[in-house]
């Protein structure tokens, strides 16, 4: 079987091309565990799938180490623009990207012939705690709410980018309590569904610092839709504008984030190959 | 840059054959560091060059996920192996293989047309307090001696292949304490370089069940060297018997281990290609 292995602010998956590759669909679960092993695979985050849509441009699939479908990944959106554009699956600079999620709006803006930079309409963020979920008056909005954790008052904005999000404003990222916050909120009551934990330093009106405890993971290099729900707090919050591109830092990278007049998020972010091969173990 | 991932038991390496390709020395450490990282890179324990020997028929060279250089490591020796002679550079089923530790001899065993075992002549172990090194009379050797361990008595026997070892039986290898004893002796003052803490169910003379709590790494899922001192410590204590092949079950998968009459210890086992590919990121 053919494969690219490529990631997104470190955030890596085995992409395979379902134009040129046939697999079966009983065995996929498996095989995402099986490439994603560092010991006896090749080692990422997963398996994307690449191939034919009847409602988009392309189609991508993606499946967890642990074998699971997943609906959508922002870092692996950015690749399958990547993926997509370069092997000529599309000939235009904008196209269409069918996921379990939804229809995704992308964007390649190439140099010296390759995608380096790729843009993901988002859609809009959601603010109602019915949409994150979070428990209280459901058609409320939680911005700037006060909640005691461990302890100690913290002031937290709720937003919802499909999944849900918790965000806190810190003075210094680098004091940011993640390994303790982080775990202590993410499986809180309040989060029927369990929530992501992210941390942020405004720099100023177009800069933020980012931090994140994720939902299932822990502290990891990058969440893309984190990011978007930072930017959408920093906005809420009157610390950014809408409109305007802010510049997101991550462990693993930066994005640039706009919250458009439209009301739709913007993320521009990097997506890099790292190799080409042929994966010999059967499956 | 061309590349190879393989792994031994799932001790895995990205190979790289210094027979095509041209790597400047000075930037050996950052490739390593670069392509074992499973985030950004590709996702190993590390990097192997297999090139040309003056004093053997191949050399290899193995630098860890550290970017340090290693002497040697038994999973990657039977992977050298396999992948010097189906590349063709070597014709003999039999042949050496120079390492920083010293030449090493392999034989490779063939079924339909790929190698899928590999022997390895781990040379002889050596037995007394000051190979380990362990504290105590130096040229003592260290038989089933009784040490306290957390309070507890327990009964030790010590073995040098080339890296200190201190094995321990156990009645049932399910309930052996490898995430207690393991860390702490690893680093007792009776180890001066630390040790490498391993437990064995005798299953019967030819057959052991074995668990390692590996130097610097914790539990691991094979360790070559380990294996080899577990059917040492066996022979010494009367479980097993010089001359006769003794079956290791590790987590990774299975060893044959013998030590020969000449004192020598052959080590056979799996070697695998995961996929091959080319490296696109440049260094």
């Amino acid at each position: 079987m053919k494969f690219t292995k490529m990631h997104g602010l470190g955030n890596s998956y085995i992409y395979v091309d379902l134009f040129e590759e046939e697999l079966e669909e009983d065995k996929l679960s498996y095989l995402a565990i099986a490439v994603a092993d560092k010991n006896k695979g090749i080692g990422s985050d997963g398996l994307i799938l690449v191939g034919p849509s009847e409602s988009a441009d392309v189609k991508m699939r993606i499946f967890n180490a642990d074998g699971s479908e997943a609906r959508n990944c922002g870092n692996g959106l950015r690749c399958v623009a990547k993926f997509a554009f370069e092997k000529g699956y599309v000939s235009e600079e904008q196209f269409t990207i069918e996921t379990l999620g939804g229809l995704v709006n992308a964007e390649v803006h190439q140099k010296d012939g390759t995608v380096e930079l790729v843009t993901i309409n988002m859609g809009p963020p959601r603010l109602k705690k019915k949409d994150l979920p979070m428990t209280g008056n459901p058609e409320e909005e939680t911005i700037n709410e006060e909640v005691e954790v461990m302890g100690r008052k913290v002031y937290m904005t709720g937003v919802s980018m499909g999944n849900p999000h918790a965000v806190f404003f810190v003075d210094d990222i680098n004091e940011a309590p993640v390994e303790t916050i982080g775990p202590a909120l993410e499986k809180d009551s309040m989060f029927p569904e369990w929530a992501n934990i992210e941390f942020v330093e405004q720099v100023s009106e177009n800069e933020i610092h980012f931090r994140v405890w994720e939902r299932g993971s822990g502290i990891t290099q990058a969440c893309g839709t984190g990011a978007c729900a930072a930017v959408v707090a920093s906005v809420l919050n009157g610390k950014s504008k809408k409109g305007e591109e802010v510049t997101v830092h991550l462990l693993g990278g930066d994005l640039q984030i706009t919250w458009a007049e439209d009301g739709h998020i913007l993320m521009t972010g990097p997506a890099v190959t790292v190799c080409e091969g042929t994966y010999s173990t059967a499956i």
